[in-house]
């Protein structure tokens, strides 16, 4: 069964918005052991959706697009469709139903039978819409499957959640594969080095358990096995037997976690489990690391809070850096750093405190300090050291690095106290 | 001149990472007055990279690549694309010298011509890659063109910056004509109401300019109008004509910008024109205000710092709210809001003071105080004033609006103050 997706709109095209319903997509098919095979991204254009459609019809079993069912003047989805299939957009009591309560979720009056929601290609069925305003539509096309949501990522997430399971996948016949994506996250090595250096075996002993993927992530890379098995007797064998490989290479000591989840929620688990109460003196981060932590649902079980201390006048009287510290070392160094760190543990009661400092960019560097340089300080159980990095990359990609190097030495701490 | 994008990755059609190659070439192309017509998104397979050139080169006079030139091996790129034209891979010095290049420029020693880097499909010229280690590739299919690139965001980009214009678009002739996106951006009002309610005939008004678009953002939507014209003259009329338009329209109140600045650079502009020291109390978004903030090249001219107050102590301790306050009124309060406030402006010394306190979710909402709900404390000028909001949404979407709730008061603050 093959699946593809196209992806209608202007809007991506003109580089205004990423799309994120491709990975919503394939997130989805893969816990029902499906595949993606292919997106198309075109123009809100009659000739390019037809082409999208005839291209994407050639080689799945079952396409999805998303975008342009609003209703405004340049969402064409509904009335392309039937063109290309020689039909008419016809008035659906159905769609008027689901249009009019879903503005009655939203306490809004509904236009009525004239509006654009309430029209359909002939033969399609209207599908509830439980997070927004649009009806999805679907039909059968030939033996394939024709499903249309729209294109804002949570309307598109629940029209898979709701519709696409019970009104399409059960019309297909499965086979019954255990598939299981196993992973392991390293830090701190490239791409290049743990396969070209460090483990030079490593891909070809991987490879004799299933497709190997290297996924290169900040300052880590992911490395998955894509596991096939008859039963889950095979996969667990499969687990243990990688497990072991991995224990044995050399690049073992860069791995922090046989799995797949975020750092982020990594850390909030870890940390709620030893009850360790943490914070971080954020400046060259800029409240990019306590954002990161507190996207987590749960991190408000130990993470205390920070302090965003991008002016010298805040690390000085909020967090206690000394005048003569700054005056003689600077804001960014390994002496403010710790004094960041050491302040904001006293000033939030913390067992565990994290602090940053350094230069972001694009202005600010010197020969001595340029831009990229960074100094982290690590506070637990009384004591605080400093780490000195330096990486490249522009201003978003440095808050983005160092509030990872931020949180290793975070989830360093966290697995170190007992 | 048609131009498409061939987006090579088994990372992305498994839904570990978004595509961001788009958006870039989009926004490279506009500035160049051109289009990109259509993009598709393959696997790491023969098979189907095969399927998306001949899509592609059949639409398109130029076809890019992005992805697959790495060094492990699913980096199926180059060999593919000398299968799908009939030749071979075959060693090249210039290719050599680039990597070799590359290497120096990280420190590393280069494994040396056996190398995949030194590989290139026969006929093709190798491009210098001056952020990653990959050569890019580039040839001449018939009177069309392929480029490749490396499917990292950065490394992508800086192949467009550094050859696209010089080594592509030079061999074709383009028309002389100025096209600009006028854009007006719009704060707290839903699409479907600008369009459908407040203004009905906006639409076929703009129109008249050019192609409309409506792109709903967090709790806003910008509008743009597509101008072409033949002279700058014509160009400037045209905009005059616009703001008319939309200074007469019912809508006007929710402008917030002619223009397509991002908020957080609007306020950074703003604040440091009027010297306006400002900073945030964050509750439930954890960081988000100050970390949009911070993403600003120049923002800690103004911007001082923030306490992150996750925790009740350090709501209490760190910004002095009364511990009769939270426990009579909650964490979740307007009371709360206000003395949080008061506090990180007190604290921080600020002239304008954001607070916010409020529940992200999934957990914690009550029938009272349900997920989604938030107090926003404004401190300006000794005064402060509380706002109540509610929001839709998961805990992401929640501290994104939240957030943006937040920044609007922030801007409407830096436009009040002289």
């Amino acid at each position: 069964m093959k699946i593809g997706l196209l992806i209608i709109g202007n809007e991506i095209l003109e580089g205004k918005i990423n799309d994120a319903n491709t990975r919503q997509l394939a997130q989805f098919l893969i816990k029902e052991n499906l595949d993606l095979s292919m997106t198309m991204t075109v123009k809100d254009q009659e000739k390019m959706i037809h082409q999208g459609l005839s291209t994407l019809f050639n080689q799945c079993d079952i396409v999805l697009t998303s975008g342009g069912l609003g209703p405004t003047k340049d969402d064409l989805t509904k009335e392309t469709i039937a063109t290309w299939l020689g039909r008419k957009v016809q008035y659906s009591d159905q769609a008027f139903a689901i249009a009019t309560k879903n503005y009655q979720r939203f306490n809004r009056p509904f236009a009525g039978k004239d509006h654009g929601y309430c029209f359909l290609p002939e033969g399609f069925e209207a599908l509830e819409n439980t997070t927004g305003f649009a009806p999805g539509l679907l039909a059968k096309h030939g033996e394939k499957f024709l499903i249309s949501g729209p294109g804002v990522p949570r309307e598109f997430k629940s029209l898979l959640d709701d519709h696409f399971v019970s009104k399409v996948l059960t019309h297909f016949s499965r086979p019954q594969q255990l598939v299981e994506l196993y992973t392991v996250r390293t830090m701190r090595i490239p791409e290049e080095k743990i396969f070209g250096e460090v483990d030079k075996t490593l891909w070809d002993k991987l490879s004799e358990f299933g497709n190997v993927s290297s996924l290169p992530t900040i300052m880590g890379v992911d490395i998955g096995v894509k596991l096939i098995a008859g039963s889950s007797q095979e996969l667990e064998e499969s687990k243990q037997a990688l497990k072991k490989i991995f224990q044995s290479s050399p690049i073992f000591p860069n791995i922090w976690q046989f799995g797949s989840t975020p750092l982020e929620d990594f850390i909030v688990m870890k940390a709620n489990a030893k009850k360790v109460k943490y914070g971080f003196a954020e400046s060259c981060t800029g409240g990019l690391c306590s954002h990161r932590i507190t996207s987590v649902s749960g991190s408000s079980q130990s993470f205390f809070g920070s302090v965003v201390c991008y002016d010298e006048s805040v690390k000085e009287n909020t967090l206690g850096v000394k005048k003569e510290t700054l005056a003689k070392f600077g804001a960014v160094s390994a002496e403010t750093a710790e004094e960041m760190a050491n302040g904001v543990a006293k000033n939030l009661n913390l067992d565990v405190a994290i602090s940053i400092t350094g230069l972001a960019g694009p202005n600010g560097g010197t020969p001595e300090k340029p831009v990229g340089t960074a100094f982290i300080g690590v506070y637990a159980l009384g004591k605080t050291q400093v780490h000195h990095v330096h990486f490249p990359g522009d201003r978003e990609q440095l808050k983005m690095r160092f509030s990872q190097a931020a949180l290793y030495h975070l989830l360093e701490e966290m697995e170190k106290n007992a």
